[in-house]
């Protein structure tokens, strides 16, 4: 690849945020609504033009994302920016669709024992709530198709491709307009992700795929410089790096926002992202879940930050 | 590049721990020479063949290190391994053979502002202290030439190919048997990363390059990738990803030994290390310097470590 491009020859890349979705429902306490509505309008206003915001998951299974519907209604740049939202079955179509919610992000697990854990469900059953969500939002708003464990499964281990191709041959047939490979649990490395993503090109070549990856195992970002290799052009990431793994105190979760936007701008791609506003937004998310998170840029600050030889002296004296 | 071929097919890559060395003379207090020697041995025991061990520098200006040949001469696996050590003048090159050696690395920066701050001379200076050095141990020992903010400097901010390269010419014409390109305070990315390695191939086409990352920007791992794509078959690294950034306090140092043998065994390549053996020692690291140390495959455990259901509800629940 050539990472060196200049400005006007940069090819777009688009990075989806699911900081407030995939990792507010993974702190123990709730998140002031306006508090959210805040970092998302603050993320529109830096150039983030794609997001998941939040979950229409019944409010008792995850109390983090009642404020679904309230929290959408709250955004004052809303009308800048593509707003997706997860939607698990009927009822979360109709109360998303009544929110006006751009896309509708529907989930299956590629792995039998993590759906029937996460999902209470087959992922037959799983495939069959899909196709009544389909039918309700088909039409009137984009259909994302997620996979989740698409690279692995805590419980299971490896994932066949096969197994992650059936629930896309579903998507597929559903009418669904994109994917997102989905890396739940920081499991995908350049092997997995070539395997996959080369299998899903041949088999769906008009599906335009995103990646989702964690950072559980370090590896995150070295799977984007994959992705971007295999030709994709949509990363889904985190502000701040906000999520975690459930299994794995201490690991973080999703890849981090401002991280990867730093990297994906010094590798020739336009992001259409302000990095410097960025990281006060990430800088500001820390500050709102009251403990250090895991993102990088956001400490040691953009690449050409200065420092000078006083401050060399202090930092080693 | 293809990251799924079978083990007998496999390329070996070369990973040379730099944690005793790089990240040791980071900690504030002295690592016991015995300790350290035993971290050491336990690298060797789980396959690695590289070790950066210490430094022949001025006890009194790296009083960390001050134990470099104690510590040589403690180590019960010493010849399983290639030890090399950084030699930074004349003095130090006596001592270095004296302790048995097996690699003297020498270093300049390609930053006049650094080399300065750093070791008080300019690249000149360092230059002809770099000759001294390989009059001593030419024909002994092999000689690597390490370029430190290769890839950036915190003083003068981006550093031009051309810099780099009046280092790399210098070691060249002394008769060098190999490179380091280090990323001191982790300003490397792909697009400088690919610049100043293509620039160095085409310029000195026999001399091996290895690559030295540090992920203060979260990066440090997608730049490996962009390594492996250019060649390159030689990363230094720091078990549990000891080591830090003096200028931003809570960003991360080197890259992470374990880590990078994950994501290289991952990606098709074999390093002739035993992960869960390394895995062992980065946690032992961890319990010498007494807090939480960056690396992520040490908290989350290998890629197919597995969960069960009820691991599941206990995390949620």
């Amino acid at each position: 690849m050539d990472f060196s491009k200049p400005p006007e020859k940069r090819t777009p890349v688009f990075v989806t945020e699911v900081g407030t979705r995939d990792g507010f429902q993974a702190e123990e306490r709730f998140i002031d609504t306006a508090v959210k509505a805040g970092i998302i309008d603050a993320m529109i206003a830096a150039g983030v033009r794609h997001i998941e915001a939040t979950s229409f998951v019944s409010p008792r299974a995850v109390p983090q994302l009642a404020d679904a519907q309230d929290l959408l209604s709250r955004l004052t740049r809303r009308r800048q920016a593509h707003i997706a939202a997860l939607v698990p079955n009927a009822r979360g179509a109709e109360r998303a669709l009544g929110a006006g919610v751009d896309e509708a992000v529907c989930f299956v697990s590629a792995s039998e024992t993590h759906n029937q854990t996460n999902l209470n469900t087959s992922m037959d059953g799983s495939l069959a709530n899909v196709a009544e969500v389909a039918k309700i939002v088909r039409g009137k708003v984009k259909m994302r198709g997620a996979v989740a464990c698409a690279f692995g499964c805590p419980f299971e281990g490896e994932v066949p491709v096969e197994a992650a191709m059936r629930v896309i041959d579903g998507y597929a047939s559903l009418g669904f307009d994109a994917l997102t490979l989905g890396d739940t649990t920081g499991m995908a490395t350049p092997r997995t992700v070539t395997q996959l993503v080369e299998a899903v090109q041949r088999r769906h070549p008009a599906l335009p795929i995103a990646l989702h990856f964690h950072n559980t195992r370090g590896v995150g970002l070295a799977n984007v410089m994959v992705g971007l290799d295999l030709g994709i052009r949509e990363f889904e990431s985190s502000i701040a790096g906000l999520g975690g793994c459930p299994f794995a105190p201490g690991a973080t979760g999703n890849i981090c926002t401002e991280d990867l936007v730093y990297l994906l701008e010094e590798s020739g791609f336009d992001t259409g992202i302000d990095l410097s506003a960025l990281i006060e937004v990430a800088r500001h998310v820390e500050t709102v879940v009251g403990r250090p998170l895991p993102g990088q840029v956001m400490k040691a600050g953009p690449r050409l930050s200065r420092h000078s030889q006083e401050d060399a002296r202090r930092a080693v004296g």
